[in-house]
């Protein structure tokens, strides 16, 4: 680790037989040391009991992986050999090399580091549904300050040891984190063995420095011995209750076996063993002289062989023989993909003209889903399963939460805690390892993985990228801002559109489904997808179905299409084409189009829903993306455009912005943060995208082109205002939205 | 609360003298009923210990409010009359009336639910620098279930006991979220009490049914006793070495008092009562009766006079007497806001022409801002201070970390918990309470806390809307994408600048600033700002000082402008206009501009720095948008234009969709998510900002206007494309940026 940090590719002498000279020094020193000794020590350890007990044991770190062979056999110029050392050496950190931290480049690796906070919940998704394997999480006790770990700790409560492996927390508690102590840090062995023991493990603390190497071995026989005894007894059919799982504590002090002091400071067991702990070793003798100490006294003549630069026999001997039990060669982290087998959705299709629940409907699909995949398809939510009508899928599995002696027995395909890290965390290692899965959410409360999810659609770009890898997930989001008016404000905020919308193009696909069939389309063709982050926005609320199976599975692979039974003479030669995006907001737009009919028969109107939203991003710009000649097939060339929209209009006009000529003709309302708790059409009415709304844009951008509109247009919109108060007095008189406004409109 | 979910306006008979019809229930059955009975029982206490002992306690729920007269006090129609009761029943949760929870619009409130997580870190932050307040605090077994929470709970390791006040968290396990057992519901006292303990709180446990008020009584005059116990001690110069505040555990069947059973079902005690427990009493017969009785068994004749309406004075007799104890009347709920003195900044300035981190500057103007401020300012950071080089500040004070024996003896006005979370709760509870707070973190993890900022921003437009409020709150992101190479593709991550983007235009404020000098302006300014959302995006690396202290003041005002020394006459007539947002984003621009001076003299360039992002919005949408004329005068009426932007471009295409027939004469370049590690500007390579890819496009948007330039134009680019892979063979053949690339341009 310290040769990586420090020698440069200039050093052709990296077993120090001479002194160290500032050439041999890289020029950007970048790492983090401190944590490397305790990383080291728990690998090696890992290892040994591996090949001790021909375990399975996941992921892996850099130096290690080298020693393995692993990085060998990803990339192969990293050879066992001083030319494959010297090249692990000089190109780490640095341009073209690997990172200071592991990323998807890293074999082995299933999560990456920088956001802290996921390991933990990351390793308990990871080891669902494979029964022998163990996934050991090193938690830093700064990683272990962040709420999402905090509450991580519970994640074996929903673990069945039956069905599914066991985690192996380590807490390697250094004291410090970038420049401050750590709360773990602070707190005495009681406090730590005390707050464990209340989230339901057995504690066991590694920290005599006289014997670290014993301790750590025979802690790590004890921990795996414990996780047998749990997994035995529940394969057994008599499952233990509420099993206390082994978590073990390493207290080390930071950056150990490095530089004791520099001048006056402590760097062993201080914040300064942080990152580089010789800051200035390229140019500062007394630095320098430090480090060639430092490595020296690592004996490198005594772990490499001098001529070949192979490592010694010694060393070699802990490594695992078959290179499946490699850590840094799991197949879990690449080639794991088993893709779902989908049930025909069309059997839960909703009939057209009818009115239906998108979720409903989806829950009964996803039941299907999950009888006939039952071991690589889960769902993880934050307690809003029902919530969202997605119930159906009880009918089949049931929620595992272990420690509820109650429910235990039955386990489950799906978990529920009110953590949406947890579930996003649990979901990535889900996936990363494979499987699929789904994560169903309030559309505000989504955006609190807003980062996880950039992350994570961040490894699958990198992993992509490296060749060997096929991760893959999808989430659904519903109970979108149109239907919360019951839970106010606080319970509507569409933003995560456009956390999607900013990830690369390739990764990233954002469906807005108009009706039940077209949701069920969209589901089934997510669950099918690969390395996508497939956002769906939906309502559980009863809609009408406004197309067949048929038409929707069309309207589905176009993305969007003219909505002819809303238009006049289908659409054709519009003096306005009127957009619904959403479906709320696409059935306000309908109704638009049924009112204008009435009131202003000479107003040509084309009526277009957009399901796929990628589809207007500029030509070039998304595999999705429609040509501007398609694109003008189906918003015309030169008629105005209103776009009623379910996000906020920023998102749409900046995915429009490239389109030529198109500024000056089109106009669009969204989602204001208007509205609290009230009715649903009053919210529309608060956000400005009610019929009325869009009716009298219809009739403003129109007006200028048509006469005979012209000659009606403020009388109309006078009307349509009136209509609107009307609506809103009977809201505010009844506390409800009239009956008339849920009606189906008719087009005559 | 029972009367409030069901009666409507029709139910003249709130006392129950007769049965109850289905013309008495409300159209739509919206409330939480579950949690109600545990709120309503801890706030009688809380106002019973609050008179006997003279407390400072906070806040409130909505019944307990009318009780005590402060809905009263700030809505004057709700009188303690049976009028003004059934005013509070009957809009209970209907449009125009109070939401189904506590929100802005909730005498007493500092915070609104809905994304459960922060209600604990919040209570922290009130509490600061309020040494006699005691924030009695709430927590839900579901919410206990997030990540926020769960760190949240060693939120009292940071409050130092002489100069804050004690948050009072108070555990209502009732078992049940929305549809599924809780954790804390399934732990037994055991697990809990050994949780708190490592947590580092004594615990107390109530539970026994049979003696719940006396249970409750006793253990609030004890947590009373032991919070005086501590504070007395630290007070008085002789503080507790890790004191151990108190936490109440109420244990209560989850919807207490309400129906025991629904047909088979279990109500009382069980996730039916969460919501409305009797969903159809509207129309079922059976239900109607069940309710009659629930709410005859709480006798409204002997709780409220028979003529008046008004509470018996037995109810009254433990409210407060004096309105500033009651909790829905604490001062610190509502003009609070104490404005903070804020120093001349320019004597920080850096001299024009040299080379300044912003960062570092910043950070010794703050130092001076928390000793003219040494109560009222506090900086909330996830152990980002030292490595963002703020780090001036601790000159003054110190980190306050109470649990650290060593270092807790200075405590200070810093709080470093590696939790975003629990850094933005804090910082929300300490400015909703009045005063300011600093948030400075890395820019891709500030996303961490994107919903808590928009839930933030929603609290402030409720807040600002009901007249009583002046919260107020800033953060300062930094370490950009832009200089995280050596982090890596994790590290970057620019889409906060949207998230803050979407709130509402009179409570956002986004500003890029491009050097020392018009950063210090800015943080300046934004101190002084009342109920805004301030980010801020800097660098913490030293870069060119392009502006005079002067001339940063007026930049800053003006919001963008010329900058004439790196523009053609002054950027008079140009043939492009080159626009740079961001600091190294700018650099680059003006490097671009040098470039085009030496090799297309020919080419008239006007450049224009952007330091105020809002400035670019359509006219009228933001109270900082420029009007079209003056963006004209700007950016010119005609000719192209070509932005280098830090962000996302999408989110630019979306600022600037609305201004007339811009589409088809800008281009623009921004983050593209590529580049890993590397080095600073190999990330510009990567994301095509880089000063080669600047100067190309102004070639290629310039030629058709300018036939001299054209004649050149494909030479200039080959010229450009070789420039840019020599310096990227340069990086990858020595590790780092070669010199010339940060020295200063010169324009002859």
């Amino acid at each position: 680790m310290t040769a990586m940090i420090f020698l440069s590719k200039d050093c052709d002498d990296i077993m120090l037989e001479k002194d160290l000279t500032f050439d041999d020094i890289k020029p950007r020193l970048l790492g983090h040391w401190g944590t490397c000794p305790g990383l080291v020590m728990v690998y090696a350890h890992l290892n040994r009991i591996i090949r001790k007990r021909d375990l399975d044991v996941s992921p892996g770190i850099l130096a290690s992986l080298w020693l393995e062979g692993a990085l060998h056999a990803f990339y192969p110029e990293y050879t066992m050999t001083s030319a494959g050392l010297k090249r692990l050496i000089s190109l780490f950190s640095v341009p073209g090399g690997f990172p200071s931290h592991i990323n998807a480049q890293t074999p082995g690796s299933i999560h990456e580091g920088g956001e802290l906070g996921y390991a933990l919940g990351v390793s308990f998704g990871a080891v669902m549904d494979s029964p022998d394997l163990i996934v050991a999480c090193v938690v830093g006790d700064g990683e272990a300050e962040t709420g999402p770990t905090a509450t991580a700790w519970h994640g074996f409560k929903y673990i069945d040891p039956a069905e599914s492996g066991a985690v192996l927390p380590i807490v390697h508690v250094n004291g410090f984190k970038i420049s401050e102590r750590t709360i773990y840090g602070v707190m005495d062995n009681k406090e730590i063995i005390a707050l464990f023991t209340g989230y339901g493990y057995q504690v066991r603390i590694i920290e005599d420095l006289e014997n670290l190497d014993n301790d750590l071995a025979a802690s790590m026989e004890w921990a795996v011995d414990e996780i047998h005894k749990i997994q035995k007894a529940a394969r057994s059919g008599k499952p233990i209750v509420k099993p206390r799982w082994p978590v073990l504590i390493l207290r080390t002090p930071k950056g150990l076996s490095g530089p004791k002091k520099l001048g006056d400071e402590f760097v062993e067991g201080s914040f300064h063993s942080h990152q580089v702990p010789l800051p200035k070793a390229k140019t500062d003798k007394a630095q320098l002289d430090l480090l060639t100490e430092w490595l020296r006294h690592y004996e490198p003549q005594e772990l490499f062989d001098a001529q070949t630069g192979e490592p010694v026999p010694e060393v070699l001997s802990i490594i695992p023989q078959s290179n499946e039990k490699k850590m840094g060669m799991r197949k879990e982290t690449y080639r794991a993909y088993q893709s779902l087998t989908t049930p025909n959705w069309q059997t839960h299709s909703a009939e057209k003209g009818g009115e239906a629940s998108c979720m409903q409907a989806v829950g009964q699909f996803l039941r299907d889903v999950m009888v006939e995949n039952p071991k690589t398809f889960r769902m993880f939510s934050p307690d809003e399963l029902e919530s969202n009508k997605l119930n159906a899928v009880l009918e089949k599995t049931g929620r595992n939460f272990q420690w509820d002696v109650a429910s235990r027995g039955q386990g489950g395909r799906v978990i529920e805690i009110l953590s949406e890290h947890t579930c996003q965390a649990m979901l990535q290692g889900y996936t990363l390892t494979g499987r699929t899965g789904l994560f169903p959410s309030y559309e505000a409360f989504l955006g609190i993985v807003h980062t996880m999810m950039v992350q994570y659609s961040k490894f699958t770009k990198m992993a992509v990228e490296t060749t060997y890898r096929h991760p893959c997930g999808s989430m659904v989001k519903t109970s979108t801002w149109a239907r919360q008016e019951h839970n106010g404000f606080s319970h509507q905020n569409p933003s995560f559109i456009g956390a999607v919308l900013n990830l690369k193009p390739k990764l990233a696909r954002v469906y807005l489904p108009p009706d039940a069939n077209c949701f069920l389309s969209t589901v089934a063709h997510c669950l099918r997808a690969k390395n996508y982050i497939n956002l769906m926005v939906g309502s559980k609320q009863p809609t009408p179905v406004w197309l067949s199976p048929e038409e929707a599975d069309l309207h589905c692979i176009a993305g969007a299409s003219v909505w002819k039974f809303a238009s006049v003479d289908e659409g054709k030669d519009p003096d306005v084409v009127l957009v619904g995006i959403g479906v709320e907001i696409t059935f306000e737009v309908i109704a638009a189009a049924a009112l204008l009919r009435k009131l202003c028969p000479s107003l040509r109107v084309r009526v277009v829903n957009v399901t796929d939203l990628m589809i207007l991003s500029e030509e070039g710009t998304h595999p999705h993306a429609l040509t501007n000649s398609s694109f003008n097939t189906l918003f015309t060339e030169d008629r105005p455009i209103h776009f009623n929209y379910h996000g906020y209009p920023i998102e749409l006009k900046g995915l429009l912005f490239g389109r030529p000529g198109l500024s000056d003709r089109v106009t669009m309302e969204g989602y204001r943060e208007e509205g609290t708790t009230t009715s649903p059409f009053d919210m529309m009415l608060a956000n400005h995208v009610s019929r009325f709304h869009v009716a009298t844009a219809a009739l403003r951008v129109a007006a200028p082109r048509n006469s005979s509109v012209a000659v009606d247009a403020h009388k109309l919109e006078a009307q349509l205002k009136h209509m609107a108060e009307k609506e809103k007095q009977y809201i505010y008189a009844t506390g409800k939205d009239s009956d008339a406004i849920y009606t189906v409109p008719k087009f005559e």
